[in-house]
C-alpha cells in the first residue's frame, strides 16, 4: 500500500477544502456575522496547516497508485472533509453538536440533504451558504475537482474517479483523466450559473437563488425556509423542476452535445428510460392527488416536483407529501431506489443499472427456454460484458443487504417501521426527507446519536456506492498477510 | 410446443387431484356434514371426468419435453389445480365468493397460509382438513407426487422437477427422477407421521393434531383457532417449532442421513447459516420481548416459535407479534425475506441464495482489488459455476422488481404502507401473516377482489419461484414467430 500517496493526495484534498472555505467565510463577513466569520476563518487556517504539514515533499515520492489505493483515498477522503466541514458549525455555535454537525456536513457532501435541524431559519447566513456549499462540492466529487485543479495529481488517477463517480461504467469521455474533470465542472458551473440567472430573473432574492441552485445542482436538497420551496412561486418551482431533472442526466451527454454529437446524445437508451419513468410516475400522482389539490396545473407542478425531485433524489419540497394518498408515496418510496442516471449528481442506485438488470433478467429468461443459444445483451449500442452485467447484479445484492442492514440497525430506535424504513432509503439513497416521521416536513433531529453515527456512514457508503467505504473498513485491507 | 403432451400431463394431475378429493370427503362424511360432503363429490367427479377426457391415450403421442414445456406445465398445473380446488369452499357455501375461496385454496397449495377468513371456527371439518391437506400437496409438490405415482411421466420429467422445486440448484438424488420423487415423498410422509403422534401423545385432540402437522409439514400455517396457537399448552408449541425448523432443511440432506452419510448431511453449509440465522434471531428477539412477556422461559418459547415460523414461511403464531417492539418486528420482516433451505417444504428467497449471494459480494471485491487474479467460489465443497452465481444474482433482481410491483399495486388500496409492503412480502414468499392491518390476528378480508386476485397470483410466482409463471403468461411463450 503506497500510503505516503495516500496521505500526500489527502494533503492536496484538505488544500483544497481549505481554500474553497473562503467563500462561505466571504458570505459570513458580507452579513457582518463576525462569529461565524471567526469559526470559517479557525477552520480554514487550521485546514490550510494540516494541509502544508501533509503535503511536504519527501524525496522521490512514487505517484503510482492502484486501484485499492483509488478505494482507500476516496474513502477517507470524504471522511476527512465531513470532518473538517463540520467545524465551522460548532464553532459558530450554530450546531452545538459535533455529531450533528458532522451528520449535517455528510448529508451536504453527499448531496442528500438530510437535516437534524428543527429551525433552519435561525441558522447564520455563512452557514446556510457553506451547507448548500457542500452540496455543490460534493455533488460533481471534490477528487474530480482536485483532479482538474492540481497537475500532479494523475499518477493512475483514473482509480480514484472510477471510485468517487456514480454508475456501473465509468469512460474518460476524454484521454486524460485531467481534462476530462475539467470538462465536466465547466459544464457544471455554466449550467449552475444558468440556473441562478434564471432565478434572479425571475425575482427570488440574490442569495436565495444561489442558494437553491447550489442545492439544485449538486442534486442535494438543502433549503433555507422551514416550509422548503412552497414559498416560492410556481414560475420558481419549475426551473427548478428542470434544472433538477438536468441534473440528473449523465453529464456524457451534455459533453456530445457540445461536441455537436447530438445524435449519441439523444439515442441513450439510459435517458429515455429516466424520462420515461418520470413522465408515467408524474401522470400518476398526478392523477391520485388532484381530488386533494383541486386544480389541474396546481397538481401537474406538485406531482412532476416530486417526481423530479425525488428521483434525482435532491429532496426538496413544495409541498407534505407525506399526507399524499398512499400511492403516491409509494411511487415516491420506489423512486428513492432507482435514482437518477449514472455519471449525474444525483444519488440511488442509477437508470443504467435498473435497465442492465431488467436486460440480465431478460437474458436469463431466454436462457432458460433454450439453454444453449449464447445470448448477447446491448446497452447503449454496445455490446455488454459478462462481467459488467454480473458487476451488476452482485451491487444490487450488495446495496439491498446494506439498506437492510441499516434499516435493521435502526429498529432499535423508537420508532415506527415507515420511519426507520424510510430513514434508511432516504439517507443511503441520498434522497434526504423519507416518510411518517422523517418526513418533508420534519427532520432526523429525533434519531439518537448512535443512529445519527449510522445514517452519516450510511450516506457515505451510498454516495460513493459501497464499495469504497467497505475497502476502507474491511479489517483484511489493513492487516499484513 | 408439445401442447398435446402438456394436455396429457395437467390431465394426470387432475385425476391425482381428484383422487386426493376422496381424504376431504371422507372426513366429512366421518363428521356428518352432508352439504360438505356433495361439494366435495361434486368436485371429483367433476375433476375426475375432466382428467378422463384429457388423458384419453392419442395415436403415438410423443413424451419428450423441453424446458419451456417443464415451466409451462408446472405454472398451468398450478393454476388449474387451484382452480378446481376452490370449488369445493363454495359448493359447501363455507367461502360464498370464488375469488375469495381461489385465494385461500392458492394460499394452501403454495403453503402461504394467508387467509380471507374472519371466522374460521365456523368452517365445516371437510373444509378446514382440505385447506390444510392442500398444504401438504403443495409443500412436496403435486408434480413430484405425479411422478412418483405414475409410471408414464418420465418423458425428461427432470424440467418439470426443476420447474417445481425451490433452489437455486435442483439435483436428483439417484439417478432416475421418478425414484427420487418416491424418497422425497416418504421422508415427507414418515416425518409428518412422528408429528402427528407427538401431539397425540401430548393430548392434542386427532383431528387437531392432523391438520397442524399439514400445515407443518408443508410450511403452510392455516389453523383452526381464532387465535392461532395461543390456546395449545407448550410442549405442543415446542413440537411444532422443532418440526417447522425441521422442514425447512432441504430434505436431500435427510437422504443422506438415510443412507448414513451423516457426515455430508452436517458439513452443509446452508444447514449451518440456517440454523445460525434461527438462533441470533431468536436470541434478539427473546431479549427485546422479555420486558413485554415477563418470564425468560416464555420469551425464549415465543421467540423460537415466531423465528421458526417466520424463517420457514409458515406463519403459524401463538402471539399478536404485531404488538412487538419495533426491532423484533423488523427481524421477522426481513426473516421474511431469507425463507427456509432450498429443496425444503419453505418459501422466500432461500438460504442457499443468500449465502451465494454474500459469496459473489466477496468475490467481486477481490476482483475490485486484483482485477487480473481470477477468485473462485466454492459452495457445498464444490466449485459454483460462474452461470449458477450470475443466475442468483438475476434471480434476486427479479425477485425484488416483482415484490416492488406487487407493491406498488396494492397501494391502489386504501391501506397503510406499512400493511401493504408487508401483504406483498408475506404473500409473495409464502409466509401468510404481515404486520399492520393482516397482521397474525387480522386477515386478508379488507382486500378488494382485484387484489385478491393479484396477491393469488404473487403467491404462485413466488412459490414456484417466479420463472414458470413468467414464461406461461409472457406473450411470446405463445406467438408463433
Amino acid at each position: 500500500m503506497n500510503i505516503r500517496r495516500i496521505l500526500y493526495t489527502l494533503g492536496q484534498l484538505i488544500k483544497l477544502e481549505g481554500v474553497l472555505l473562503a467563500l462561505p467565510l466571504a458570505t459570513a463577513l458580507c452579513y457582518g456575522e463576525d462569529r461565524t466569520a471567526l469559526a470559517f476563518l479557525i477552520t480554514m487556517a487550521g485546514a490550510l496547516l494540516i494541509a502544508f504539514l501533509m503535503t511536504i515533499p519527501t524525496k522521490k515520492a512514487d505517484a503510482t497508485i492502484y486501484a485499492r489505493e483509488g478505494f482507500i483515498i476516496t474513502a477517507s477522503a470524504w471522511l476527512f472533509m465531513s470532518a473538517i466541514g463540520a467545524l465551522p458549525f460548532v464553532l459558530s455555535g450554530d450546531i452545538p453538536s459535533y455529531i450533528d454537525a458532522y451528520f449535517e456536513t455528510v448529508s451536504g457532501f453527499t448531496t442528500t440533504g438530510a437535516s437534524i435541524l428543527t429551525d433552519v431559519e435561525a441558522m447564520s447566513h455563512g452557514c446556510l451558504f457553506w451547507r448548500s456549499f457542500t452540496h455543490w462540492i460534493g455533488g460533481m466529487g471534490i477528487l474530480v475537482l482536485m483532479m482538474a485543479i492540481f497537475s500532479d495529481s494523475t499518477g493512475r488517477s483514473i482509480h480514484i474517479m472510477r471510485a468517487e463517480m456514480p454508475g456501473p461504467i465509468v469512460e474518460r469521455i476524454v484521454p486524460r483523466v485531467r481534462n476530462t474533470a475539467k470538462i465536466l465542472y465547466l459544464i457544471y458551473i455554466v449550467m449552475t450559473c444558468v440556473q441562478i440567472l434564471l432565478h434572479i430573473i425571475g425575482g427570488m432574492p440574490v442569495f436565495d437563488s444561489i442558494i437553491h441552485s447550489l442545492g439544485t445542482a449538486g442534486t442535494g436538497g438543502f433549503g433555507i425556509k422551514s416550509n422548503g420551496l412552497a414559498g416560492y412561486s410556481a414560475y420558481h418551482q419549475w426551473v427548478i423542476t428542470i434544472f433538477m431533472l438536468l441534473f440528473g442526466v449523465n453529464f456524457n451527454l451534455y459533453y456530445l452535445i457540445l461536441i455537436k454529437k447530438w445524435k449519441d446524445a439523444v439515442r441513450s437508451e439510459e435517458l429515455w428510460v429516466y424520462l420515461g419513468v418520470v413522465a408515467a410516475a408524474s401522470t400518476l400522482i398526478a392523477f391520485n392527488i388532484y381530488p386533494m389539490v383541486g386544480t389541474a396545473a396546481d397538481s401537474v407542478r406538485y406531482a412532476a416536483f416530486q417526481v423530479a425531485s425525488i428521483i434525482t433524489t435532491t429532496g426538496y419540497s413544495t409541498v407534505d407529501f407525506n399526507l399524499w394518498p398512499g400511492l403516491s408515496k409509494t411511487i415516491l418510496l420506489l423512486l428513492m431506489f432507482m435514482g437518477g442516471c449514472a455519471g449525474s449528481t444525483a444519488g440511488g442506485m442509477k437508470v443504467s443499472r435498473a435497465v442492465i438488470l431488467v436486460k440480465s433478467i431478460r437474458c436469463e429468461l431466454k436462457r432458460l427456454i433454450h439453454p444453449r443459444e449464447v445470448a448477447n445483451v446491448r446497452f447503449e449500442s454496445k455490446k455488454l460484458e459478462e462481467q459488467t452485467r454480473h458487476g451488476v447484479g452482485v451491487y444490487f445484492a450488495l446495496y439491498a443487504l446494506c439498506i437492510a442492514a441499516v434499516f435493521l440497525c435502526l429498529s432499535f430506535e423508537p420508532f415506527d417501521i415507515e420511519t426507520n424504513f424510510s430513514a434508511a432509503v432516504a439517507c443511503f439513497n441520498n434522497v434526504g426527507p423519507g416518510l411518517a416521521g422523517v418526513g418533508p416536513m420534519s427532520s432526523y433531529a429525533a434519531y439518537s446519536d448512535s443512529a445519527t453515527v449510522l445514517l452519516s456512514l450510511a450516506m457515505l457508503f451510498g454516495r460513493l456506492e459501497i464499495y469504497p467505504m467497505l475497502i476502507l473498513l474491511s479489517p483484511r485491507t489493513w492487516i499484513k498477510k
